[in-house]
């Protein structure tokens, strides 16, 4: 981390009342920002919004944040990450049970952009650590994390890139700190997220971009039996971008004409 | 709060790097403490180093966080709560992966002994937010609370006392911020806590006090169908002892044997 703001205010730390230490009663994004600039911000910030909604926290402060994000983006003209956590604020009352008075907690922080492990061969497995199904916080990228915390954990271990998750029914996800996209069998597949996962912004950037290139994509329930038929897969966050994956449960995949294709056009367009 | 201690010293603020803002990575007790001493303190200590175990966080401090305890404790000689948490640490470096190196953060915190709303009618509902399911953090009672949070906001909004969480299966789990125990056909029954629910220090406490009492418990997995035949139902945390059912998702329970034996039990018995 090399700055950090407080609600607005230059400072690392933060009231131990905070809500989101107790119960991980928040959100975070973490925004790849280059030249300057923080990049698909709108997307971040919709997203954030749909969970701050989600989980009833009333945040008026978007466009504070917003400017906020374009500060720190813009005292590094390097490549890097700015991760924003949002959270109910500090406690009011004891409990899990908000009062309603709180005063949400911004906190930003800007970090260099990672040095990459040798991109050269990216080994994705799978993980022993199940997703639980909640449809009620799917899809949002709020901070209750342990169980990618426990999945990293046995990933790195394992000398692995990322490992695939799966729910308890089970469906294949998505990876722990990533989405995933299939292809098989004539087919573009990416997991539907209503029971587990996070819709990363990285994910919609690639739908999106899926959509102009006349690529097709199904959002659909995959069963982790059907991963025998993948030809080619590709992992997608915004530190990544579109990574092809060249070691998948075993087998090697040569095949990487999709992520290709659609990383030259996500490359190409950062707002 | 009306005193905290963060890794010993006295102080109110940490670190916004660390895992348990980040992740909810770390653990926590809350511990009822009277004249002058902390309640079932050994049974808060282990619960929360099988938690750390499980989630291998290295905390080699415990004789040192006991006596923290017991100095909170001590300065307040009126019924009191302190609540310890314990993560895994700052971050040393970014992403969900721990590196390995990082310094636990203990949190402490003493608070004044909650006013009770009335307690001549405690009204249970059942709770629409569903407890997900996962073996791996099943029992302990981590950082990651959204779900017992969301539960706790529509409690509050309903006027319930306290609601009961279904698993997806759907099995009954517990209270939001419970344990609890159900009499039906000839047996008392609580459900297990495999797939999810926190194994809570009261219900060991009960637990315990019922081998004593040649009250026979079961341990089991119980279908929310069962709750028409429940006769006498409590729940049980450290704060609401042990706690008896006057309303149960529409009908007046009458019967409150059990809880009145197992409270006589339990309150006399503190260590």
């Amino acid at each position: 981390m090399n700055a950090a703001l407080i609600n607005g205010v230059p400072g690392e730390r933060i009231d131990c009342t905070d809500r989101g230490l107790q119960y991980g009663d928040g959100l975070f994004e973490t925004i790849r920002c280059q030249d300057g600039k923080p990049c698909w911000l709108d997307l971040h910030l919709q997203r954030l919004q749909r969970g701050l909604a989600r989980l009833r926290i009333a945040f008026h402060q978007i466009d504070t944040l917003r400017g906020e994000i374009q500060q720190l983006a813009a005292s590094d003209r390097e490549r890097c990450l700015v991760k924003v956590i949002v959270t109910r604020g500090s406690a009011t009352r004891r409990g899990y049970a908000p009062a309603g008075d709180e005063t949400p907690t911004r906190v930003l922080s800007r970090h260099p952009w990672p040095t990459m492990r040798r991109a050269d061969e990216f080994r994705v497995g799978l993980s022993a650590v199940r997703l639980s199904a909640n449809p009620l916080l799917a899809g949002l990228k709020h901070l209750n994390r342990l169980e990618q915390v426990m999945a990293q954990m046995a990933c790195v271990e394992h000398g692995l890139s990322e490992v695939l998750m799966l729910s308890a029914t089970p469906h294949v996800i998505s990876g722990s700190m990533s989405n995933v996209f299939f292809a098989m069998k004539q087919q573009l597949v990416t997991p539907e997220l209503g029971d587990a996962g996070v819709e990363g912004v990285m994910r919609q950037v690639v739908l999106n971009a899926s959509a102009s290139l006349n690529i097709e994509i199904q959002v659909r329930a995959v069963e982790p039996q059907e991963l025998i038929d993948v030809r080619e897969a590709f992992v997608t966050n915004v530190r990544l971008g579109v990574q092809s994956v060249h070691w998948l449960d075993g087998r090697t995949l040569v095949s990487h004409d999709y992520a290709q294709q659609l990383r030259r056009h996500v490359d190409a367009s950062t707002d």
